[in-house]
């Protein structure tokens, strides 16, 4: 984390500050988004850069995840998210089209919106990954409509590795594939242990994106392993809505201890995070 | 608590079934959900009854509370809402309208859309409190236009105690209004002290619902004080968004030590909550 600075207005100067976070001394650390209210106060926190959760999206609009349901929330959230003084990259699940020329019109409208990245993943409700020469086209298509997008491709080899033989083989083929088509970075969710995460930084120049899993990873030894990004997909919003869900459970059991000096924000607190987002 | 059961739609059974939530052995505990996805992981954890919070549905949107900006976003919500085998009620700030025809028929159509209960407040967003005849106006409006909505009026004196000289006094004489003009349910935010809470109780056969506050009230406290209902405004929200903040700094500081068994939801579980909304 680094104290929030305003984001560059100018697309390249943009492009050149988001990508230099990704070939740092220390991962990136990317919370993501599910809204307004929780973009502003990861902003506020400090974090230099955040991204956005499609499944907090579709969620908390009550919509399916990964579907493409939810293009119209998702630029709505961009467009009011490039207002706050952080970098911001949207997570565009599968470009909401397979159409190369509306997924670049998409990343056009980001970018001028102010937006510095965004995510495109290969993975498709049925479960099974796209056509690998279609993907490239699309990763293609948003580098020419939007130069200045930083583009992190994803591969859901072994997120949806039921699909397919070898999920190694298969994530490195598509990656590089990826880089050739002018990916920025790269995002592998699940990959199952510290070996395969090596295995994967080793194969590329391209910083490589791991998303976080309680438990299993610690910020540190992603940190040794070469990780240049880590992400949190859905965690925080899920952590936030069992956190709502238990403190109610804790009123009405008496158990709920938390005093004034909890930390959790007060009313003007919570309030004054919607000052960002203002039209005027 | 108890198991949630899909609410009634006949508007009278669904009325009669909020109501009696109301006139029990034990207070209402009403927790606030902001989006779909806190109101479905609200009602799977049992709650038979929720509310919405408009500070949440406001900064969750970018938007400013309690100043009329956000009745699009609360009607959409409460759309969504009314699927969930839950009691519904919902913030409407102000009415979103100081014409009294404009309130009664939202909460006509709150009511048609299978919404049991709402909140009308009369602070004002400069702080002041509206004029008691009109505020009388709007609820009669409502009760006439939707007989089957739960009315449950609100009054800032205490809240916005600075624009008039006795809260008490202010508070009974609105609360009495407000029950002859059809009201079902008293609300009274930052009453400050059980004696007080125990004052407006005596003062009315209306139920009185109090707004839940971190280390100054308990469930059983308020109970014993014949408080009829708790209800938690934006703490659930503001806590949310605080486990989530907390959360990605945790990460960074390597001081996550959250595993497997934290209770926080799967990317299955919370993709799940959206189920509930499904068009189909």
């Amino acid at each position: 984390m680094s104290a929030a600075t305003p984001a560059p207005t100018d697309p390249a100067a943009r492009y050149a500050a988001f990508r230099a976070l990704h070939h740092a001394d220390r991962p990136l650390m990317l919370p993501n988004a599910w809204d307004h209210a929780s973009a502003a106060a990861l902003a506020a926190r400090g974090f230099a850069a955040i991204g956005t959760t499609s499944l907090g999206v579709a969620v908390a609009g009550g919509k399916p995840d990964a579907a493409g349901a939810t293009r119209d929330e998702t630029v709505a959230l961009a467009r009011g998210l490039a207002k706050l003084p952080v970098l911001v990259t949207v997570d565009i699940e599968g470009g909401f089209s397979t159409d190369p020329d509306s997924v670049g019109a998409l990343a056009a409208e980001l970018s001028a919106a102010g937006i510095a990245g965004l995510n495109i993943e290969d993975g498709r409700p049925d479960g099974s990954l796209t056509d690998l020469a279609r993907q490239v086209d699309l990763i293609a298509a948003i580098k020419a409509a939007a130069p200045a997008m930083f583009v992190n491709a994803r591969t859901d080899a072994y997120w949806l590795s039921g699909a397919h033989g070898d999920p190694l083989a298969e994530t490195l083929h598509r990656t590089a594939a990826f880089v050739e088509a002018g990916a920025d970075g790269l995002f592998v969710p699940s990959l199952p242990d510290d070996e395969t995460i090596a295995a994967v930084v080793k194969s590329t120049d391209a910083p490589l994106n791991v998303l976080y899993a309680q438990g299993r990873h610690t910020y540190a030894r992603l940190a040794e392993l070469g990780v240049a990004r880590i992400s949190c997909g859905s965690l925080l919003f899920r952590a936030a809505l069992h956190s709502a869900v238990e403190l109610a459970a804790a009123i009405v059991a008496g158990t709920d201890t938390s005093g004034a000096g909890s930390g959790v924000p007060s009313y003007a607190e919570a309030l004054g995070l919607a000052d960002a987002f203002d039209e005027a």
